[in-house]
């Protein structure tokens, strides 16, 4: 793992920034001692380290940044444009020619390639190898970040749908929502497993026709909104209630600011409907106490949408 | 249970509020979309529920206030000043007479009556009972919320050490309080469970003398500290930050907005400093994955102050 803290260090100093405060994803706060000793150290400023939770470019410590000249965001490629804080990028390196050789097969001749923040750096060697191998590579800018070929939990916009698909990264989330985006199948290359699987959303569309089936003759809804500012889709949440009243539902506005699923079990609406990020949604659907729908599945249960027009939640 | 929401509803018409906000402790939040409903209808008002926690005064949702033209806050007593929030009373009814004649032959002469928010109406009648039952009542005010007899978590100012401690409420954790405050035992009673108890706090202390030992040779320490308005004491932590790396401690400040037990897993000190809502720290010690100390005994590890010399954290 390569941390570009150095860069980060000298633009901390070119700032003469006196107070610095640090977010952290979880995976990286067992070294956030370390990181606010080496600020300290080398900028003579004083360091605040960020508790909450740090999910995202979209998932901001504001309270932080209002007590410091800059706020370091480690991890994350930036969204929005805020000149007090500086996205410092993290990197996963990996040897990649055997795990897509592995991949090769499975692929056609026209291949869009997608991945998130930690691999950015090794698309262009991924785009030359699978040149060298025959393929028509494929690299979409993703709305929300800019970047080519980065997927977010909440921005599928560098997929491309009429090409084969290739995800180089961790974990079920983002090959499951790509597959979700562009109804195909993905091929997954887990640079840490080393790794290639066939992932396919279908099991989950089926998933989410059900819950929605059985929220059909509720009568109270929870309509969640976030306070996050790259999450907050208050405005959205407000038609949904009017249009859910107008049909005689109950319906009333929740505000959070991290959606936490205990938080949830305290109020008793029969069904949530989700406007905050997606992943909250889509994963770990089976830990919810009680249905958790995106605004479009929302949309068909007050017969405005119909079942097969569902998409993925996005954010714009 | 008696919610005063009638002269909630009255302020706010007279206000002409459009957007309403409200904040409910997690044991009223079954009724919130009751609550939230009402105040539609009557006032012809924008509802929005805050989801996040509401332990108290001093946890008021700033993102949801910014929202709404005034903000109900349920149940607790009023801490500061914004014009903006509505501190709406919601309080127990009991039968006390035949719970305070339990509690009447283990009181002394002198007794200091306390209680939590929820029973303050009824300290009057409690008063008159133990009057003419041969006792003189003590009723200190609360420093932080000006109510005769009322302890919060963060504050015993009510405690009056000299006399009999007779507490009139629910739960372990305020007597224990109280105990620890006053190095005395508490005649608790209960009016939910129609139950008197003596609490001592000296198993407490016992306990937190133990966990000061354990942490002596520790020397890498988180220092929390809550963006809550009424609970940030960010420099106090600074300058236990300081007093430690001038001890050659490492120690950096962790800010939250709620502490969460989960978050502090992720860092690697091994001892947490909680600048935050004492009750955190008292309460449920044993959920916590690292010892979590209070500053006060934060600074006998440090060599600046006696064991015996401890007190009991409180906000000011």
């Amino acid at each position: 793992m390569r941390i570009e803290l150095e860069k980060a260090i000298q633009e901390v100093k070119r700032r003469g920034a006196k107070r610095v405060g640090i977010q952290l994803p979880d995976g990286l706060r067992r070294r956030a001692f370390e990181i606010a000793e080496e600020i300290e150290k080398e900028c003579n400023s004083e360091v605040i380290i960020s508790g909450n939770t740090c999910f995202g470019a979209c998932d901001i410590d504001f309270h932080l940044l209002e007590e410091v000249d800059v706020l370091l965001h480690f991890a994350h490629s930036r969204i929005g444009t805020s000149e007090k804080i500086i996205f410092v990028e993290v990197s996963h390196e990996f040897e990649f020619s055997s795990l897509l050789s592995e991949a090769l097969p499975l692929l056609g001749r026209r291949v869009c390639v997608t991945t998130t923040a930690q691999h950015l750096k090794a698309l262009g060697s991924v785009k030359r190898f699978l040149e060298e191998n025959g393929k028509q590579v494929i690299l979409k800018r993703s709305r929300r970040t800019g970047n080519l070929g980065e997927v977010l939990g909440c921005d599928f916009s560098a997929v491309e749908r009429d090409a084969d698909l290739l995800f180089i990264g961790t974990g079920d989330f983002h090959p499951l929502g790509i597959s979700l985006f562009a109804e195909r199948e993905v091929i997954a290359a887990d640079p840490l497993k080393n790794e290639v699987s066939v992932v396919n959303g279908e099991k989950i569309r089926r998933k989410r026709y059900l819950l929605i089936s059985k929220c059909l003759s509720f009568e109270k809804f929870g309509i969640l909104v976030s306070t996050k500012v790259h999450q907050r889709r208050l405005n959205l949440a407000r038609v949904l209630k009017k249009k859910a009243k107008e049909r005689g539902l109950k319906a009333e506005i929740i505000m959070f600011d991290t959606i936490l699923f205990d938080a949830l079990q305290n109020f008793d609406a029969e069904a949530y409907v989700n406007t905050a990020c997606p992943r909250i949604t889509y994963d770990d659907t089976e830990l919810h106490p009680k249905p958790l729908l995106t605004p479009d599945e929302f949309l068909v249960i007050l017969g405005e949408k119909e079942f097969h027009k569902i998409s993925m939640d996005q954010m714009h």
